[in-house]
């Protein structure tokens, strides 16, 4: 089982594979929660059960969804050990504000059932097929390009995307594993403007979030 | 006064306007701290001192710098309203990275010497001017374009970006506010590419992301 909250999203879970077990609301008469049926509960007992500093107005006690590889089709995403709850949300939703249908995940990588992935997510886990695969496996049998994204990457302004490919993403700290990237088809990165050398090399959401809004809109 | 945390940025300060007034270490010895001469305190003290769950080597006490409004150049940012500090850090970060040398700010846009931007911003907060303005009176006095992102614009793949010009960010939750959007010149959006209606629109740091990294790509 897992947590959704906030009526914004619960009201969506019918909508998707995802099943629900129980909803627990402070205010079940609520509309913005559509036609669920909810346990009334206090306040006091929402922010207990709730995983957020403020609880909103409503949780949902959702089951875990047998996890499905889809066949690739167009731009899919790959994470190397994304380690950061937030990250992971932020990249699922870049991922449906896309279209991208399928994110594969390394073993390591953040747990998406974490509340704090779900809650970063906005919904949008409802939306994209998320699957945890052995990386190495998984690539060796892909028949697409697998594309990184690499500090020592070529500028991915000069770069022809195909039309159906791989993109990783790898660790906050360490970049893709030296085992994945010798899997890579090739390298990409976000050439810097500014002329400090010292500038931090951007987050990795931030950095799917540039590249995917360069590919998208090349189409 | 302002605190900066950790070495890695306390280090490139006096690279900067910034003066640096006192640094706290528990490791003044540290070469992570270059030439700058730091007392010693107890990892307990620090963790008195910092604003962080897991406060870092340094803290350096700063000075306020006096606020200057530059001739503006090239791409200009504009912020309206951000009120979530982690926001206002990365889009901090990102104008450094895509070499913007300008920020300006509404009076009810958080404070960036909060620590948390600080924080978000990661050293960037050195190489980018941040002024805080009426807004109004600021842009009915600027002679450059001045370009809003609003969910009502025209994609931002089909517009053609000036050379020089005013990018408008809005706050969070609403927007630009009314009386900043009768003063756009023109109005971009980017555009979903998954079906579903309800996908939460783009957090705007990731907004100004995506569309940065298009305006440079042309360039």
């Amino acid at each position: 089982m897992f947590l959704v909250e906030g009526n914004k999203t619960i009201k969506e879970i019918p909508t998707s594979d995802y099943r629900i077990n129980e909803v627990f609301s402070v205010n079940p008469a609520d509309s913005s929660l559509g036609n669920l049926t909810a346990t009334e509960i206090t306040p006091n007992d929402l922010k207990k059960i709730s995983f957020l500093q403020h609880p909103k107005d409503s949780v949902a006690v959702c089951e875990l969804k047998e996890e499905l590889l889809l066949e690739e089709s167009g731009v899919q995403l790959i994470l190397d050990g994304i380690q950061d709850p937030g990250n992971l949300g932020t990249i699922i939703r870049l991922a449906d504000w896309f279209g991208i249908s399928q994110i594969i995940c390394s073993e390591d990588t953040a747990d998406f059932y974490n509340p704090k992935v779900i809650q970063a997510s906005m919904g949008s886990f409802l939306r994209v097929n998320i699957v945890y695969q052995n990386l190495e496996n998984y690539l060796t049998k892909n028949t697409q390009p697998i594309i990184g994204t690499d500090m020592n990457g070529s500028s991915f302004y000069d770069y022809k995307f195909p039309e159906k490919f791989n993109l990783v993403l790898g660790n906050e700290g360490n970049g893709i594993r030296p085992e994945i990237e010798k899997l890579l088809t090739d390298k990409v990165t976000i050439p810097r403007f500014g002329k400090s050398q010292t500038t931090e090399s951007l987050n990795v959401a931030m950095s799917a979030g540039i590249i995917l809004g360069q590919i998208f809109g090349r189409k």
